[in-house]
């Protein structure tokens, strides 16, 4: 089976090829794309070295599964040619994750609705995949009415430059230098940004209104209220949620503990008397999506409070690709050309 | 009228001072008082060079005005022993706040409780006194049901050690160390911490309670619904707040940036198509409580998100103690002896 990487090179290209040879440590049958400047570049992949090619409208003739990880431009242009081509294509972008042809898939929560895909599968932002990973267990509980989530998000989610511009500009400002913003709206180094992506109509960001809708998507739950703040903290990876769920009925925090153990993908962390709860420096690098600091919300009779951290490379990204694509397999979802 | 300031060598302290020699530039009837480790330690005020003395049981005697920003023994400690004196002291710690008999203020909130204070006036936690400077007018438009507010709070919440951790561990770990916590419970450089204060039979924090009953104490609303959930980020100076309010009726948001521009102390940049936003560096240094981002919350027919920012060694400390001794020396409040 012939895997296509576009965006290779990228933050959450890289974090997939790591995670090809964890998971596939055999599998060498791979076409690793990006844009014109990063090709000719090598990278090596299981033991073999590939050469980073130009992504073209040629590029996946011989492609069974293409994983989108670029600029949503690259995703608007090359996701339907790849589908054309017979590829299954799994995109990281948003742009078809709201369309109701493309299912928006954490394979834990509706891995279902990869039965119906027409080609292309969506992933969630990387600030929805934690929260649905969470909320969805916690319905079994009691349905969800509202939920409010304030992030906590690191610079990796804006990718490889904005995470060298916290390295770079640190260094500056730590030796009185100016900060001079450039992969980032305003200074991140010591500094939070309450802006991620842009303004709409409404108030919202563009990355809070793909939490809100997202959520709803994948969770099958249009009825779920849903407010988020998204905002940019001095972090290089992982990503963090506070968040506030309301319930039809009440729930307790140690219910609530039970249902998210049992959760496949989830991690509780949440000892507080002797100082366990997730933090981003932990979850990086971890396949998981950890909760902690679960209690009853004190503002809310029906409510509970957590605090949710995952690697936003990795379920956020680049593993939640990995595991719909092994998941459209196993339910005969890819229709390629080399199986 | 002679001002003892205790912890005058702490971050709040030297704010104070600050502050001081900007809003009293001929005043230099100080009395600069500190731990043992400090004595003898000199600073210069509005010209004059003071030798800081060791905090003791007859520090006070000469004293009108006390202003404690200490550890919270020593507010214990000191606090009855200065007012006892005569002295009006006015307290940063969480010693006496919840204390019926001691009023908690922010003077342009509920400046009226300085009427009937009993020598010790309590300053709030340097969160709780930014939310409820936004809250306040906004119950102009509709009585407030509950709030909901994530924090995203500065090192130097946390007293001067943590602000010279940050610096260090932040050094440490570009060049690939070690963290090792001290001044904090958890690795602060590139990491956010959702532990502040320790943690309460009901899983909130300390702190985190402290929003909770504080709040209802000063707007004298024991029915507003409170949740918060504070975490610590790796900036140096100036807390935010993401926060969600419920009203009995529908506010919009036009009508809550009206109100919010006519409150004293609070300033509202609320322009995000331009990119205008409040922001931890920005607010840094600044007396006001910045407000932006204000929306209908997409989850609460009656609801508003914002983002709330100050610089907390100064309104949410320093400047908020000065304050309440300006006005309590207006409304004759204070029982001196060198008037």
């Amino acid at each position: 089976m012939k895997l296509a990487i576009v965006g290779a090179t990228g933050a959450v290209g890289q974090e997939t090829l790591r995670l090809i040879e964890e998971r596939y440590p055999q599998h060498d049958n791979l076409k690793l794309l990006a844009s014109k400047r990063s090709a000719g570049r090598k990278m090596d992949v299981n033991g073999k070295t590939f050469a980073v090619e130009e992504t073209t409208d040629d590029s996946f003739s011989d492609v069974d599964i293409a994983f989108i990880s670029a600029r949503t431009e690259d995703s608007r242009r090359f996701g339907p040619v790849a589908a054309q081509a017979g590829a299954l294509v799994i995109d990281d972008s948003s742009a078809f994750r709201m369309d109701p042809a493309v299912p928006l898939v954490v394979p834990e929560v509706n891995g279902e609705d990869l039965d119906w895909h027409n080609g292309i599968v969506s992933i969630p932002n990387c600030s929805t995949t934690p929260l649905v990973m969470v909320v969805h267990p916690l319905r079994q509980a009691s349905p969800i009415r509202r939920i409010v989530a304030d992030t906590y998000q690191s610079v990796s989610g804006a990718g490889g430059a904005a995470m060298n511009e916290l390295r770079d500009q640190t260094r500056t400002v730590m030796h009185g230098g100016p900060a001079e913003p450039d992969a980032q709206p305003q200074q991140i180094a010591f500094n939070v940004i309450p802006q991620i992506d842009s303004f709409t109509e409404s108030g919202y960001t563009r990355e809070e209104q793909k939490m809100i809708d997202e959520s709803r998507k994948i969770l099958h739950a249009p009825e779920i209220a849903v407010s988020a703040t998204c905002v940019r903290v001095p972090v290089f990876v992982s990503h963090c949620i506070a968040t506030h769920l309301e319930f039809e009925e009440a729930v307790s925090p140690g219910e609530a503990r039970e249902l998210l153990s049992e959760m496949p993908g989830v991690k509780v962390l949440d000892d507080p008397g002797s100082s366990v709860y997730p933090m981003p420096v932990d979850a990086a690098g971890s396949n998981d999506v950890f909760v902690g600091r679960i209690r009853k919300d004190a503002s809310h009779s029906n409510g509970l409070a957590m605090w949710v951290v995952t690697d936003n490379l990795v379920k956020g990204a680049a593993l939640n690709a990995l595991q719909i694509a092994e998941n459209a397999v196993f339910r005969g979802a890819v229709h390629g050309k080399s199986k």
